[in-house]
């Protein structure tokens, strides 16, 4: 059987057309995501396969993007491994904070049970859409975990990180194998329920200057890589936002693909990976402000920069925003959907 | 008479050392900042020319950097603007947002009388400072300006900004250009005040596509430069947080150096700007948690990557932290001081 046009993409196959999905496509500017968050707290929504699954198929019953991504919070997986995690109107926080080796020393393994919702969910997906659809699964990669574990939630400048790295650099990259550690089993969880494909994201990473990338995360990415060992799927990953000097680095773990923010151009980007990686993304997620027109222009420009005869993941360059009208998100997927990929002269 | 090391190396003349100086290096983190900050209210200081040349002077003093950059809020532009600023507990905000072109006609000309204080600053320190130190005078620059006028304060996403400029490009086009023709008699004043070189901060840049970024950004740039005609003093331009994606365009602005964010290796920051511009930074501000000994060593590694024979101007890659120990600032200072610049072979 075929793969789904999204997995051919991703392992590096010629694909006539460019797949696309969005992050966090599942998500508040769709009215269906909306009326189940209307009945539903956010955990129960988390914990429950069905309405993850529902919200999950939502963009692509509606948009017929190639790939659907489970629905769940990057942050279950803390809890499963031992630090409880307040999920309130502030956003989620983690009261019992890690500022070294020996607070993070409680710290397990991901306990599946805590994550059954999301396993539940990816079977469903894989058994209800169809064969040339994709299914994402995904989790934090472990720096970008860690620096939750250590902030205690999300931040502007994660000083509390940075600070923890620079004072303690040993204890700190011990944190970081600790998490990469831990993920394995959630990240194989989900490729065993049917997940085609899985997706790494160091949202943060972006914050550290490249020697500090390459010693801190790039081997924490590939011990999750090596731990999935010879069954894993191919996995695109997110160096993070404004990580575009990390693109060579990152290059290095392993990922088939890489995640690429908006503020680097495409053309730059497949300059600087060369042909050892694919690469996902780039729009500006603000740009879901123009109208259908602009936004088509600016989809055929942005396809443009990719090197004739490669293929490429259509994507946003980060997570959809919550005000953005639904059918702007639409003329994205369907001006990446209508492009003829140029072909090697 | 010759010129500041400083502005010798930020002219291009080849260097004997590294001059180096730090962004906020007049701040919390310093006990003589602290001192007068405890008994003055923030606008107070500024206001005063005596206090801000007073806190300016400091990190002269105590570390003997190459450069003094005058004490100021970047906001006080505004208000000499015509858009008020309240600096509260929660820190600087603008209570009549800019949401369109109309909402920035009354907007004009900085005010001098608003910045005298500043002014009075510059030429103080001018008068205090041996002919060896340099005076840098700064503002914000024109789209970071817009950022913080649409916004109405700081922001982690800026998507009121995002917003407007993809739903009107050329209203948005417009503010930015108000704001740049509003800057120049501010910054002019402070040459005519005695400032041996300008900084213009685009702290907020590296939020935009290169696209947007080369169509909206840089000819405002051009716009201030340009309006300061012949006279004008050697300029270092900022392109922001994260801006690694936009130094080629930055490179077109006119400026005559760029300071470098610390996410973006700055061997291949030379390599993509070529010998057009000089660069500034970019040690991570972070990485001044470490132990001196460790500044030491990261310092050298960093001045290893500017190119045999090129002027670098040291710095960190954005300002320095409140809680850094003043030693370490200390101790990157008389590192950059002490490294001898590899010549042509």
């Amino acid at each position: 059987m075929t793969a789904p046009l999204f997995v051919r993409a991703l392992r590096g196959e010629t694909v006539e057309r460019f797949p696309v999905w969005m992050m966090r496509q599942a998500g508040r500017y769709l009215p269906g995501y909306r009326a189940v968050r209307a009945r539903t707290p956010f955990l129960d929504l988390c914990r429950s396969g069905t309405l993850s699954a529902e919200v999950s198929m939502e963009p692509v019953e509606r948009f017929d993007v190639d790939a659907a991504i489970v629905f769940a919070d990057i942050l279950l997986t803390a809890e499963a491994m031992g630090a409880p995690v307040v999920f309130d109107d502030a956003g989620p926080h983690l009261p019992r904070t890690i500022r070294s080796a020996a607070d993070a020393e409680g710290l397990h393994e991901a306990d599946l049970a805590h994550v059954r919702g999301t396993l539940e969910a990816v079977t469903l997906l894989r058994r209800t859409l169809p064969a040339s659809k994709a299914v994402i699964g995904f989790s934090a990669a472990p720096f970008t975990l860690t620096c939750y574990l250590v902030e205690g939630g999300t931040s502007r400048e994660f000083n509390a990180v940075r600070r923890f790295l620079h004072t303690d650099p040993v204890g700190f990259r011990a944190v970081v194998s600790r998490c990469a550690r831990a993920l394995v089993p959630y990240l194989d969880a989900q490729r065993a329920a049917g997940a085609d494909a899985l997706m790494l994201f160091d949202t943060w990473a972006g914050i550290l200057a490249p020697k500090d990338y390459r010693e801190v995360v790039v081997p924490a990415v590939q011990e999750v890589l090596a731990g999935l060992g010879a069954s894993r799927p191919p996995t695109i990953y997110f160096p993070g936002l404004g990580a575009g000097g990390h693109l060579e680095a990152a290059a290095s773990t392993g990922a088939e693909a890489l995640s690429v923010d908006w503020r680097t151009d495409l053309a730059s980007a497949y300059a600087r990976v060369g042909a050892r990686v694919r690469l996902q993304g780039n729009f500006d997620p603000a740009a879901l402000y123009a109208t259908p027109d602009e936004i088509g222009r600016r989809v055929r420009a942005m396809l443009d920069e990719v090197p004739p005869g490669r293929p490429h993941l259509g994507n946003l360059g980060h997570g959809i925003l919550p005000d953005v009208p639904p059918e702007h998100a639409g003329a994205f997927v369907a001006a990446v959907q209508a492009y003829r990929p140029r072909r090697p002269s």
